[in-house]
């Protein structure tokens, strides 16, 4: 709580690269929400090889809620089309790893973890089409109240690939419906962030019984003039290997993403 | 009823051009829609040079519900963009001609209502868009059952010039969640045939009391897994000119539309 710490913590960068150097020095112990204005951020998954294929195979047949921007080589730590300099075992600020499904280690480095048969994968977030949202003047609830988006469950299925299966998760952001028609616009234009939004206004069709309650998330207030649009979710992926309970597994802490140095712009689509 | 003019009443063409010539030779008295399978159609408003100003700028003000495909030179029946032969006089099926907001007739061909200082308007019409819409599977309600589209006065305002002004009117098509999102994608890229829905789902919220109870057009079924979703209508620009009462006015009869030359496909902009 000292004046030096709080300034770093809270510090912004103009460029991925800086993002991560500062993160890999250990300065920047926080969630990378709003840390690198305007670049791509990623979901992290980091599987032996034996599980990769699969696991690319599911992202494949699934790209609403598993839409890969980059996978490497296996036992490359190096990511090159999101960032020259890129090591994924020390650029996030905070990982978790996992063994048969439970959780073994939270840590902000996982190079005394790595293996020479690991295989990353880094997924896009909604961070960037939220991005697009804001500009476009519309509200976003949830980062006006400082709250996680509300995730559900949904009875959506999606196609199984080897030992991943399991339901769609979605996120929730209610919109006046004009707002809603314009956020269909918006999203259509970022395919490999999620897209479009897979269901609109009648939460009880996909599964969901109550919409005060998410699975994951902050629930947020559904007003009598608005519309809840629902986006596949990254969560969806992270459901599905937590499930599955690979032998070994590395992923991202909850908002702790992989700054890249991609821009949202690049992503757009027309 | 005999055969023979069952045939002609049925006849489908492949070029606007050719639809026109059999409509301007007057055999083929009847509403246009599916008379040429993949043709922009057009709705058609003439009116005094005095006037015209103006409405093209209400038009212009207002293109969701007033998307003008062509215009005229006082008192030239020609409209080359949409056609090379086109003579506006004679190539629509039924005409009506308004004096003072009055019904004065209604006829095949206006060559004898010409006046030199007339002005012709061609605007876009949904049937663009609902072939876009029946073409990707999406079903269309009203097509179905074999009855005109649900059109509803609203209380969203257009922007109003000279003499016109009024609510917008919109058309309603009801549709599953994800179909209406797809809906709103596929709509968007036909911005000159009224584009992107302008609601969804909450018809309280623009002023509309009862959905089985359209102001035009017949009532259809919204079942519980469907949201309405609304359209801007080319009936918006009727009624402003019906409620201006305007001196002297030319309209094509409610379904009997101007056959262009243009392609539907050739107006998606992406």
């Amino acid at each position: 709580m000292n004046a030096g710490s709080g300034l770093a913590a809270f510090q912004v960068f103009s460029s991925g690269r800086e993002a991560r150097l500062a993160i890999r020095r250990g300065d920047c112990l926080r969630p990378t929400a709003g840390i690198a204005p305007g670049m791509v951020q990623g979901n992290l998954a980091i599987l032996p090889a034996a599980l990769a294929h699969d696991f690319l195979r599911f992202c494949q047949q699934n790209p609403k809620p598993c839409p890969v921007l980059a996978t490497s080589a296996p036992g490359d730590p190096r990511l090159p089309a999101l960032g020259d300099d890129l090591d994924i075992r020390t650029d996030l600020p905070l990982y978790r790893v996992w063994r048969n499904g439970e959780l073994i280690a939270e840590v902000e480095d996982v190079r005394e973890f790595w293996r020479d048969d690991l295989v990353s994968f880094v997924l896009g977030c909604s961070f960037s089409f939220e991005e697009a949202l804001v500009e476009a003047g519309l509200p976003m609830r949830h980062i006006d109240c400082g709250a996680n988006v509300p995730m559900y469950r949904t009875s959506i299925p999606t196609r199984s690939a080897g030992v991943f299966h399991g339901p769609m998760v979605v996120s929730m952001r209610p919109l006046k419906p004009a707002d809603a028609i314009r956020a269909v616009q918006i999203t259509s234009r970022f395919p490999s962030v999620h897209g479009a939004p897979v269901h609109i206004g009648l939460p009880e069709q996909i599964g969901i019984r109550d919409i005060a309650r998410p699975d994951y998330g902050d629930p947020i207030e559904v007003r009598d003039d608005e519309l809840p649009v629902f986006w596949a979710c990254g969560v969806t992926p992270q459901a599905v290997i937590a499930a599955a309970k690979p032998e070994y597994c590395i992923t991202h802490a909850p908002g702790y993403m992989l700054v890249t140095d991609l821009k949202n712009s690049s992503l757009a689509i027309f």
